[in-house]
């Protein structure tokens, strides 16, 4: 079939591309029954205005792109959902950009959008992620930018995290308080503004009941499932290994699950368990793991809202403002005190 | 900072708008000089031509949508991994679009997508999706179209599935032969294809075995959560309760495991279950899970390869194929046979 486009309807009716263009922008300077006769011929031939042509001349595109690391992790997933249901009642299409948590990706996504596919951005950066650059380059253009979790605190805009200092403290006191006495602590990357604030929270933990902090049990573990996997096994199947393990995200809870198994210890005799999770069967898992668990749904209404505020009252930037939503410590056998 | 755009340096060069233009685009028209001015000015100004006005000249967006149903869900999270692995190769960009398993959603996104943002599509469809012309609606416009998993087999194009129905049937088969009589089969949709067809291979495990098909045994859960629930819960309530259940989906087999503990029944031994899952940790669950595992990473992997095929040959549209790819049973703990 060939391309139905302005012209086509023009040549058919046997009037000028411009009265077409302006009879289906329903211009007053058109005829009514010009107007009906350009709709109808539209629809039978089922003609769709190029949108990159019709966006050139509103400048709004009515797309929101989410940038985030991963998929296959539930905190994202919920936190889309969240985006999503604002998007839906503002009409607006949620584009997904996935990073693979490579700072490389991330900064082809920024050049990518720089020029006008959309109208804003939500994000969550790589662990790799060092400068802020490219994220600056997108608020320089006009493009409105909102960070949540994952966030560059040196870019002046709207960030939605969660309160993981507190969050984290109170994991650590709830290890204390059930007899734990070694914390290890299992960091994804020390890039990261919120892993640091973890740690930190962790640290303050153990000052709070005068635990020497131990540098050698603050371990960097990655992105890599396998690397992962054997530094765990390697902590774990030290003489001097740890009572616990806190772990700064939901896969490397997982790994410890595994090298338990593997090494044959048991959850939580051996080795206590938590870990900051949005994972809904936490409480299927053998045994039941305790969660620090983040309103992923929420932040992500709650950056989708924000941004959305903005774009309603046509400002070229987002003022700086931190938005911080409570976590939910859940205690679960994975922790209990043993006899 | 004021919109850079091409006037902007033709101005600043005292060149005209289209030199500029065919400089960009390293026409032979111009000469090397002016070409190295008008590029290093543009990079001087951090310049991007605007896509929307560029892909109207090349007609080819670097785009291909993915569209599914939902986010939260291990299957489609890998096969849009796969989906990646490939484009990242071709260097284009994944766009995601999720219907949120709705037949009005998915209907928007195909009018939307008919006029230019992208190059190709692949999807699954909705459990509410009964006609198809919206999909063709999109071939029609040269848009080419893969679907996966869920399919309209109406639309001639190429299909990606897994053996579902000899899946089933295995599956079944493997439940009888571990002492089950009374196997309930719990479906999302009649209106799926791929969930008649898994319910024709339980309907043919039973036949081979000489076990009448009931009728009342086959239940349509849906996509609510809640109601989902109550719908299982009332099954295993009953004096008369099924010895088995096989989930069509995994978030069917989690909600099993939820009403088991609610009602106090033990698994394997007063229930057994078995899904189709692609759950990391089936294995650490309390009892581990049974699945029937499709291999969701490779099918967005060879959806996007067929794909990219026929987008490189410039073909105006995919020619009818089905491809089918195998799936795993793996038995675990929730199907073992009771003593």
């Amino acid at each position: 079939m060939p391309k139905v486009n302005l012209k086509t309807i023009a040549t058919e009716l046997g009037v000028s591309i411009s009265t077409v263009s302006k009879a289906l922008q329903d211009s007053y300077e058109i005829s009514k029954e010009t107007k009906q006769k350009v709709v109808s011929l539209a629809k039978k031939l089922n003609f769709q205005p190029n949108p990159y042509a019709s966006s050139l001349r509103r400048n709004q595109t009515r797309n929101i792109a989410v940038i985030i690391p991963e998929i296959a992790n539930n905190f994202f997933a919920l936190v889309i959902n969240g985006v999503e249901s604002v998007a839906r009642e503002k009409n607006y299409h949620v584009l997904i950009y996935l990073t693979h948590d490579e700072y490389k990706k991330e900064l082809e996504f920024c050049e990518y959008l720089q020029n006008g596919r959309i109208d804003g951005v939500m994000m969550s950066v790589t662990t790799e992620t060092q400068t802020h650059e490219h994220i600056g380059r997108l608020t320089e253009k006009g493009i409105l930018v909102v960070l949540f979790d994952r966030v560059c605190h040196e870019i002046e805009t709207a960030k939605v995290t969660t309160d993981d200092f507190v969050s984290s403290l109170n994991a650590t006191e709830h290890l204390i308080q059930n007899g734990c006495k070694k914390i290890a602590y299992l960091a994804l990357s020390s890039h990261l503004s919120i892993d640091n604030k973890r740690k930190a929270g962790y640290a303050e933990g153990l000052h709070k009941y005068n635990i020497p902090f131990d540098a050698s049990l603050v371990i960097e573990c990655g992105n890599n499932e396998n690397e992962a996997h054997q530094i765990i096994k390697s902590l774990l199947s030290s003489p001097n290994r740890p009572d616990a393990i806190f772990a700064s995200v939901e896969k490397l809870a997982i790994e410890t699950y595994l090298v338990c198994r593997e090494l044959s210890l048991s959850i939580p005799q051996d080795v206590k368990v938590i870990c900051f999770a949005n994972l809904k069967i936490a409480d299927l898992l053998n045994p039941p793991l305790s969660t620090i668990t983040q309103p992923a749904f929420e932040i992500g209404k709650k950056a989708a809202r924000v941004l959305f505020r903005n774009l309603d009252s046509k400002r070229g930037s987002i003022e700086n403002e931190n938005i911080v939503l409570k976590s939910l410590l859940i205690p679960r056998l994975s922790t209990q005190k043993s006899d």
